[in-house]
């Protein structure tokens, strides 16, 4: 590194700015709660679908259902054995699409092996598919450029959630070169679509890329989600750039207080040394996926009222 | 440019391939007229509709009428004017949702402004969308990862069509860096996922995106769709680059036999002494995209009677 990069990171240190998912967040599910507080009689309904006994996934939703009680919104819960079978699972979809109380449908993944996820996801209705992964939804955020919050669909709660995080902290993206990192359906392909749709330059990269070090030192901004602790080192970084973490890791602690602790897909102190803004893990990207959830929820349940 | 890339260029010039579409979309052409052949009496069927009097729009759909012919594929014309409803249109489209001799149905696009477009193509059936516009095909490809080849939808004609100039051209993807120059809904945003879907890394760039030749530099792949004549120099590309160009823009030519003549969107004389294979235009990709046309009308045909 040269001595001139080394004083812009010096520079840029005193400056690095600790995104506060938690806050905005806290903010976003505040402003919902006033929503919904102010409306008549009829309020918004998420169903919540959960198969088996993962303790993650355990935790996921009740977190989600608790969120939805603290913003007014009423939570349907819904919980199966591991070894319910498919058309229990399509009847129980099929009664929620019908069922006008209810304006949100979400199945907590990943299902059991032997349940056809696909299928189950598809049978949701588009309107009330608050995940935002209904085919009809996604190809929706593919043909769609205007606002992600104006969207008359649903887009994906967490790229959703960081293309927030970006904007309340003034993050300019119009001719920024953006790295995602990962290609999933549920983070990075959309995610990478959300920026092009705001004039980034996106660049998708992911297991089979070759100097990936090399790519992600372009980024003006970094988005990681591919599931591995603490991957991108702070010296993969330009410095200044923006760093939007979304990954949750459990590694180990021997010796710790705790058995384990959560950490990100980037090493966030070598990277906060380096990045001129950046997301902690957790307190990040986590709590905007739920605070998302809810504000999916309340814009569904505002186009029915429209439609009605 | 030191004198090592010097002869690098020199080097790699001598081996200049030109990526031969026409010789290729041929033997596809051929091959799919053999195998119209061997059907029995039922022949696959191409409705191609037209709207207005534009001389590109004619000229294609005139291209496209006589490549079914020459292979066997029966295609049914409807031909309307500038001033048609936008309910006529989706009676038509009915009808021939309905109609068993129908296996595929294209809209000739652009369509006149008071039409709307989109309502148009979503009134397609999608077993029948041979484009790969509708929302359902949308979704599937951004839902699919195996090879392009063998997709049970259809997926556009000119983004398959490059595949298979860089498949049949041997030119490795798996983790290569392809940047692809443009983000339409009909070339580059498929593109972009199909080549991903092959394990490249890929780069969108755009009209917004900051020093665009610096990211054309760093790409194995240029893949260049954005309509601008001769906009990618030579000197814009890594030596041994692979340059796939999609644009067909009309320049005039003062004093010349003809008054005008159609190039790519890249300088080919330039890029050729610095390419590995480079598609000419004419002459590379346009030929794929008629020939892609007529392998989809065929693998719809061959799905529908699967399903009966």
């Amino acid at each position: 590194m040269t001595s001139s990069t080394e004083e812009a990171k010096s520079e840029l240190n005193a400056a690095s700015q600790i995104i506060d998912g938690k806050a905005i967040a806290a903010r976003i599910r505040q402003d919902i709660a006033q929503q919904v507080a102010a409306l008549a009689e009829k309020k918004p309904g998420l169903a919540v679908i959960l198969v088996g006994s993962r303790p993650d996934s355990q935790t996921y939703v009740n977190m989600k259902k608790k969120a939805c009680e603290s913003a007014g919104i009423v939570s349907f819960g819904f919980d199966f054995d591991e070894t319910v079978t498919q058309e229990v699972l399509l009847e129980t979809v099929q009664k929620l699409n019908q069922d006008d109380r209810v304006h949100g449908i979400l199945v907590q993944l990943p299902l059991p092996s032997h349940l056809d996820q696909d299928t189950i996801l598809k049978s949701v209705h588009p309107d009330k598919d608050v995940d935002g992964l209904h085919p009809t939804n996604v190809a929706a955020l593919q043909m769609y450029s205007g606002h992600f919050l104006e969207a008359p669909f649903s887009i994906p709660c967490t790229p959703l959630g960081c293309c927030v995080l970006l904007e309340q902290s003034a993050v300019p993206l119009r001719g920024a070169h953006c790295v995602v990192l990962g290609r999933s359906q549920l983070v990075g392909w959309p995610m990478a679509r959300l920026l092009l749709a705001q004039d980034a330059t996106v660049t998708v990269v992911h297991s089979k890329t070759r100097n990936i070090e090399d790519m992600v030192r372009q980024a003006d901004v970094v988005v990681a989600a591919v599931g591995r602790a603490q991957m991108v080192k702070g010296d993969w970084l330009k410095p200044g750039a923006v760093v939007i973490d979304v990954g949750i890791n459990s590694v180990d602690t021997p010796g710790g207080k705790k058995p384990y602790k959560l950490v990100g897909d980037v090493d966030y102190d070598s990277a906060k040394a380096v990045a001129s803004k950046i997301t902690p893990v957790p307190g990040g990207v986590g709590p905007m996926t739920i605070a998302m959830l809810l504000r999916n929820t309340l814009a569904s349940f505002q186009r029915m009222q429209k439609q009605t």
